[in-house]
């Protein structure tokens, strides 16, 4: 079986439709996968992906498949947010801030919420929120190709996606505090020794021993692995709900300040590499 | 001086009934030394040694000794849980889960409870319980020949042992998940890159360099090891035992599944190589 | 601009007089620079020393410098606290354990409310205090001549610093008692693979490129850097002042032991190399 959100309103069944939806969601062998694809736009996220993202996990928590996996079309994982979403508001930045920080809270509530694995396939550079989030996976397996890279900083910005709470505890401070404060940008084998990336492969072998590990998987007892992932996430359910708030409060007030403003029109404008 | 726990009733004093106990407890130069006893099994720990490792640890917390290790004999440390311990009840799945959830939560609460520096001295594969309790140690010793394997979700089961709450603390959710929900099995490297483990050694030098360092660390002033190591314990004491509650609760539920009757069923049979 | 604090009351602006301050405090290009500077002593941390670094933090949360950066004149990063903090106080041990009991919950309260990005330039080996206190920095850069060492117990004493709550936090239960019940000596790689240390350098490279960072890390966006600190540090900082307290309670009382004051009165007589 095969479903698809589009990222454009209702998208035809047509190859080219495909094309330019912003995710893509299919299932098969027990696994939902959800790809980011805007690989023109190397997978950066739109409000509607956002929103589509949301609706693909909601739909996989009560369907029959056992694993979510997450991977990028293209060369990108994914770029994170979409500075447009800020820059094209037709209401200007004081809306896009409060429509971000709403998104971007249920956003991130839906996968604390998700209930069963969830994988991320890290298949080349993560930017932003598309890094902050793999703290709230359950694996997370990189090609050698994949950078990690959150310039909160850098853009006047501050971590999301709970980022604040599980990088720490997984990296110690001394090591969360360089990525989310200092911007600096991790090799796959960095990532893999602080606890962000569960195993790193080459680019060459990556996708045949990924998948064919997750397939093996997908063929566990699905009860077992749901029910020791709740175990696991009740430990802090509550906490981590409560760091999403307080993050997003955090967000939007920083999305209306000059360094912020300052730092996203000079992005826009000078379009430098990340 | 010396002391044993029979796992077997009153054991004797000679050689030969020593051989049948489930665990070996003796004490010198400062060190209590429990040793999973029953290497033709794999020392896989039945009922009767969960009830003997409990009353071998309340002595070793009130009397002279500094510090106590877990050791195993021959070539495994533990193969864990004894599965015999269900499918030999006499009153069937239902009387061995109320019985193993009751046996399970006092044992684990008494290595969350216990007061003085605690070493496990791994000398060969671990598995189950024997992995998830390392949480719960001080110092984790390994042989180059050890290997770390909780293999719940294929056994239809949950982890126990605090593992829900000290695995993700300790390694990250994303390495934490692969051993805890896809029961990835690791080498003694990966379990010390992953900080489940303080230390590998060549298996040659192996029992000689970790008892060395063990005589000495047993030298220091016991007092402030007591006390220090109370005051590390005190930040989550209350959060452990809450874990421990609902892992056997939890754990209750998982055994009278059909998702594990079968898989233990079925591994009993077929006695598959874990 | 640059202001110093002394040790040793008010100290001229020649340049003997600014050899005999305990600590250093200058200020230049967005960063404000603390220097234990007692090489002759290896940087032992006297009750002076203490009160002039809790003033010159206050004065760095407040003024427009962006990042506060701690070294080490000499070879050591610092040894510590000074023994003689005990030995020499008038009113014997029971006065200065009360004193330092006072002292050190003020400074380490300083170091968890202080609110910009603080980081560790680590030159040499680390010792007690100076080590523990890492774990409330937001970056430590060592050397590889650095080594961290944490000899509570053979001195009688106990972890300070949060240390019993951010070394296990850190790096597992398994690896913060190797440190902080056992005394185990760091080398600046085994530090950086357990969390305590962001990233080592060859000495000989060691302040150009640590440097060079810093001054590209003290231009960002100021605002964003401290919200995003204040956004991690929330997460924990009631737990925090909770442990400092806890901690230094415990400590008190170790000072007043028979334990501790034999192994003080022991080191100062026999000073052995730590």
């Amino acid at each position: 079986s095969s479903s698809e959100a589009s990222s454009q309103g209702k998208g035809g069944a047509d190859g080219k439709a495909q094309e330019s939806k912003g995710i893509l969601v299919t299932s098969e062998g027990g696994i939902t996968k959800i790809t980011f694809n805007r690989p023109s736009k190397k997978n950066a996220i739109t409000f509607q992906m956002y929103q589509d993202i949301i609706l693909a996990l909601k739909n996989a928590s009560t369907d029959d498949t056992v694993i979510t996996v997450f991977t990028g079309a293209g060369d990108y994982y994914s770029s994170g947010n979409d500075l447009t979403n800020f820059t094209s508001a037709s209401g200007g930045m004081e809306e896009a801030a409060n429509k971000g920080a709403i998104v971007l809270r249920e956003f991130v509530n839906t996968f604390i919420d998700f209930p069963k694995p969830l994988v991320a396939v890290v298949n080349g550079p993560a930017v932003g929120i598309s890094v902050t989030l793999l703290g709230l996976f359950d694996a997370v397996y990189a090609s050698d190709r994949a950078t990690f890279h959150t310039p909160f900083s850098h853009l006047g910005q501050s971590p999301e996606a709970c980022s604040s709470y599980t990088f720490p505890k997984m990296m110690g401070s001394a090591k969360a505090a360089e990525m989310l404060l200092f911007g600096k940008k991790l090799t796959a084998r960095e990532a893999w020794a602080q606890g962000l990336v569960t195993e790193v492969f080459p680019e060459s072998t990556f996708e045949t021993e990924v998948w064919t590990r997750l397939k093996t998987y997908a063929k566990l007892p699905p009860n077992s692995m749901r029910i020791s992932k709740e175990l696991i996430r009740k430990n802090e359910k509550e906490k981590l709900h409560a760091v999403n708030e307080e993050e997003c409060t955090t967000l939007r007030a920083r999305w209306l300040s000059e360094e912020c403003i300052n730092a996203i029109m000079s992005f826009v404008t000078r379009k430098p590499k990340l």
